[in-house]
This record gives structure tokens, sequence and C-alpha cells, in this order.
């Protein structure tokens, strides 16, 4: 088989780079290791950045998002038993964020490619990239116990941290910079509304919480957890009485209880891979970075290396012009690393870390004390957290 | 001797207290453990937030400030090659700093007390504080070979870091909050032109710089370094010569080199206790924190810490009003963490922090490139620099 571009990896970034490309006459095919099932049973983030919705409407992929999501204006700090609003339209001159399940886009966009009869492949096994330096790369992979080619002229890397993509760059080319954080995040989906309109990030000192949503009939809720522990050891009563002790009293009469439907543990971990290109092959999304989920950035910044590298394949095959792929990389980390950096500093300011001892417990308090009290210090905080500009 | 308000140290925190104190007709005795010319004689700051310059005023010590003083407007950061100026002026509606060094406040404060014939016993040794407690606190010391007594009815501890009033609280009453840093600052003073108009704070990989200044012919200029350096090891040619290596191109025409009339290299801590104040002894400036110099915000906190006291013991004296007084330890801290967030945060931002790892670097990259790509980022910084609302 021949494409134009083979991209690794049929999640959120995969999916929308197909759609982008597609849109614009150029021929992709997608490569997914998984079922499409599988796919879409993954529970992850839910918070779209404008420049990530626009992105959507460009792909035409915005109508459900339009007509079900959820727009947010803004989001509570629970500190110090009481709730600080942020407002995110307010503070940034009318930017606010969208509540959209990823299972929802990935599903939206599943149904474009269909519509358009873009080329899906699913359960691609040992997929491997060839001859990425030159100008005739092709990609390998085993379905049904047989061989394919796909002869390409790029390769989209979307295929996520435990892909192939990124470990097809010799180790002598790519830099890693990584930190693990010492604990984890329990999260719990249930079909109940919400604690409340919006999302309520509580800094505690037993832990972190966050009360988040996929709509107003489904919740998600996150503690922070030990690594140490096991979901088995949280049947929902704990998790439900371990929540209220970390929320402020005036916000518990929201708060409606009931069976998961889905519980896991998840480790934070900032993770930045240098650089994005390789020849031919261009990294986007989790196969290149990962942040910690406090402030949402992960699938948002997935959205912004996709409308990096759209516009640079757009550019090169209907003018051929090089320059966007040629600037692909370092615009894709620069904003990049400005995320990493706020997604680290919000996992600093909101939990809990015993190991930084009484004064960084300190110095806590005093960063909340101060971006309550400061306009300019809020507003960094809602830009950042509305997503800055592409 | 009998007085209202015993006032252990004679640097600018007690003077500037017994100056207040006086103007409102309360007594003080100031007790100083060091020699005049020995505490003239010391190198401190010489940046003053609008708060302290106002105080200044307050206690009618401002006039010499006032002529000779240097407003500034703002600052420069130099990173990756180019330097990035910060309008304080513009980003905090009108606010700017002072550059006037602490010798010369130090030395405003002795002429005014001297001139309203103000009782400030230097080389007062052994100096102990006795039934803090109680209604009839008083205070001993030796000078000149015999013991003295001088009964009275607050003590307010400006006795510094090594003082003896923070050594008088009881253990189980104090909380101390630490942190130590991994490197000191070499500081230089010459009589040379400063190179620059505003001072400029170097981000550099080879470890920070700050072109300071005292006047428009004295410059301070201060290098990090490692706390296993010695001063020998420093001739003012290497300092010279490293001080070129950290600043960009751009500005080095403007240096002028010379030889200096101190160097000496500093330690840079965070220290903070609480509470402020134990029965009738308040501690204020540096018996009660130290801040890293990043940002010059140690007199200026001894001089929010005079504010608060200065006006509870008014408070008292006038009107037999105790609030403020009671108010004291709550408020001062409450601003105290305030600039010990900010101090810290400038002093991670700045330095080079080879324990922090690669991944510590790209974030304090992120920072600085974020820094100047926000208003809002920018003006936090601004807000800070010039002087959080007393």
């Amino acid at each position: 088989m021949r494409t134009q571009v083979a991209i690794i990896g049929g999640g959120p970034s995969g999916l929308l780079l197909s759609q982008l490309l597609h849109l614009k006459g150029i021929e992709t095919v997608v490569l997914e290791r998984r079922s499409r099932d599988y796919v879409l049973g993954r529970i992850r983030a839910g918070v779209l950045e404008q420049g990530m919705v626009d992105l959507l409407r460009e792909a035409q992929v915005a109508g459900r998002m339009d007509r079900e999501g959820l727009v947010h204006h803004g989001f509570d700090i629970a500190y110090d038993g009481r709730l600080h609003h942020v407002d995110l339209d307010g503070l940034t001159g009318g930017k606010t964020v969208m509540i959209y399940g990823q299972t929802e886009v990935t599903q939206d966009l599943y149904a474009a490619r269909d519509a358009m009869g873009g080329i899906v492949i699913h359960e691609a096994e040992n997929v491997a990239l060839h001859d990425v330096k030159s100008d005739a790369p092709f990609v390998t992979y085993e379905k049904d116990g047989e061989t394919h080619r796909i002869d390409c002229e790029f390769i989209a890397g979307c295929d996520g941290f435990h892909g192939v993509s990124r470990k097809s760059i010799p180790e002598d080319v790519l830099r890693e910079f990584e930190l693990v954080y010492p604990f984890g995040w329990l999260g719990l989906l249930a079909d109940v509304p919400p604690i409340s309109d919006e999302l309520i990030y509580a800094n505690h000192e037993r832990g972190f919480a966050l009360c988040s949503m996929r709509s107003k009939t489904r919740s998600r809720y996150y503690l922070q957890c030990s690594l140490a522990e096991r979901v088995e050891e949280w049947p929902d009563d704990r998790f439900w009485e371990e929540l209220r002790l970390r929320l402020p009293e005036s916000a518990l009469p929201g708060l409606t209880t009931g069976p998961s439907i889905e519980k896991s543990i998840a480790p934070l971990r900032s993770f930045v891979a240098e650089p994005m290109r390789y020849g031919r092959l261009f990294l986007a999304g989790d196969a290149a970075h990962i942040v910690p989920p406090t402030g949402a950035k992960g699938l948002n910044l997935a959205a912004s290396d996709i409308h990096y590298l759209s516009a640079g394949l757009i550019g090169y095959y209907r003018a051929g012009d090089q320059q966007g792929l040629t600037d692909y990389s370092r615009k894709a980390l620069a904003r990049v690393w400005k995320a990493e950096r706020f997604s680290w500093a919000m996992t600093n300011l909101l939990h809990a870390f015993p190991e930084k001892g009484a004064f960084g417990d300190r110095i806590q308090r005093a960063e909340l004390d101060y971006l309550f009290s400061s306009r300019a210090a809020t507003t960094s905080l809602a830009e950042n957290y509305v997503g800055l500009e592409y």
C-alpha cells in the first residue's frame, strides 16, 4: 500500500491529523495496535482549551461537542476551608474551556473518518518504521498473521508514550527530560450529577482532590494517593468518605455519591523528548511528552502539536513550502515546555508534598495566599488554564 | 534605668522603631552589641520599596535619601544573550523603587536619633531578656565591666538572626522553617560607575550574576559561587572576567571595572520563626526571618515589620488599644511569607541549579520564556518587586 502520510496511532491525535489532512486532499493511513472498542473504552481527560475547540471545528467534528459539551467560565480552588473562584472568562477577556470527554472526541473523530472513507487499520501488530531519514520511508506491520508494508512520504508518530515512534529515533539524537512525582491519582467515574457546575481543585493537608465531570450526569473524581496503594483497597464508600474529608463543608451539600463505573490509579509524570522531528518522522502528543494531569493539558497539548503539524504538512503539499515542517519541532516544543511548566507548577501548588518539609508547606500556603490576593497572579493562572496562544 | 520600650539591636530596624516611637512621645532605649562604626561599616542591601520609602519619610529621616537616592522605574533580566526589561512603573501603575544603601539609611537614622537625644547604648554585652511573659519585663546587659538593668513595658527584638531575642523564646513555643541553598553570593563593591542606569539580574549557565549599585559612582556586583570557595581565590581580575562571561554582549560596553573596596561571600538562606510575639517581646526583621537576597526583600521586610509594630505600640500608648499588638505576629507573618515566597521563587528562577537536573533546567527556561511572553506574569513579578501592600 502507498499513502502520503502514515499515521501511527488511532487515538485523538492521529485521528485528528488524519481528518485535517483529508479535508485538504492529503492521503493518510492510520495504524492502531488496539481494537476500536479498546481505544473508545479508555477513560481520559475532559477539559478542552479554546484552541482545541477551534481545531475540532476546523476539522468539522465539533457538531456534537457544540451541542452536548459544557462551556465552563471558571473553576474553584478549595483551600483552607473555602472555595476561591477563578473567573477564566473575566480574567482572560472572554476565554472559556469546554467540558467534553476525550472518549467523546475520539468517537466523533471515528465517525467523521468513517463518513469520509478514511483508512484506519486496527489491531496492527509489530509496527516498525523504516528509512525515516530517507525520502522514501515506509512502515511495516502484521495483521492476521501477514506482514504488510505502507510506503509513504511522511510518518506521524501519534502512538503515545509507550509507542514505537519515539523509540525509532536513535538514542544519540533524542534527549529525554523526566520528573516522576511521589504520588498518584486515584480516579472514580460515576453516573451521578457533579458536585458543582464547575470543577473544584482542592488543596488539603490529607492530599489533593479534584471534582471533575464529563457531563451533567457523569462525574469524575480524583484523590491524591500513595503509589503503593491498590484500587482494591478503595471500595466506593472509602473513596467518598475520603473525598468528603478533603472538601470544604460548604461544598458538601452538592455531593451526590453512587456506584463507581470505573476506578483506577495513575502515576504522575512530567516527560519531554527533544527534538520532535527525526528525518521524515514527526512525533505528536504523548509520544513526545507527558504532563501530570493537574490542569488538564495532556490532550490539549496533543491538539496544539497537531495544529502545527497539520499546518506544516498542508503547507508542504499545497504550496511546496517546507518552512512549517522545518519549524515544527521548535514551535511545538516552545508551547510544550510552557504547558509542562504550568502542569508542574499547578501540581506543586495543589498537592501535599510531605517530602518538601515544613518550609515547603508554608511556601505552598504563601503561593495560594498570594494567588488569591493578586489579580496579576490569578490572571496568569487563568491564561494558562484556558491555554496559551498557538 | 526605666523606659517604655527596650529595643534590642541598633541596626536599621531598631533605630527606625525608636525614631517612629519617639515622634509620638514614646520612650525607648536602644541596646547594640557592636560599636557604631562597626554597624555603619556593614555593606548590605540597597533597593528600597515604596512602602519603606514612605515609612522613612514618616520617620522624618528621608531628606538625604530624597536628594541623593536614585529612583528606578524598572530593571533588566539578562537571559539567553538578551536583556529583557521589566517596566516596574508601567506594570504597577506608577510604583518604583529607590536605590539608597542600607548603610546610608542607618547613618541617617543615627543622625536623627542624635538630634532628638535618643538613647542608643553601644557595646552592650551579654544582653539578656527577663520576665517577658509578665507585665514587667526587664533587660540586663554589661558595659565597661558593670551590669545594668533596664525596666520596660515592651521589648522589641531587632537584633538580627544571631541575636538573643529569638533565642529568648522557649523552644516549645517557637517554630522555625528553613531552607539553605546550595550556593552563595560573592559580592564586590567598587567606586566605579554602574554598568547601566538600572539593575541587571543575569541568568546564565555559569551561574547567576547581579549588577547593582549604591550611587552613580559606586557599584555593587554579585556572582553566584560555590559555598566551598573562598574570597582569596577571587582576585579582582578574576571577578571581572567571570562577570563578563555571565552578561550579554550588548551590556558589556557599559562595564567599568576598578579596584574592589570590599569583597565577601554570603550564603543564601530562607528562614522564618513563628510566632513573632512572645508575651511582651516582639521580634522584627532578621531576628524573625531571613530571605535570600534575590529581589532585595530583607531590609524591606524589616521595614514592614516596624510599620506594623510601631502602629501597634502607638495605638496602645495613645489610645489604649491593644488590637495592633494582638494582630502583630499574624499580620507581619502574612506579609513575611509572601516575601519569602517571592525571594525563593526569584532565586529559583535566576540561579543555576545543577542538582535539579536537565528537567529542572528546562522548567527554569520555560518559566523565563513564559515570563517575558505574558503581561500577567511580568506584572506579578513587578508588583512583588516594588513590594506588596502593607
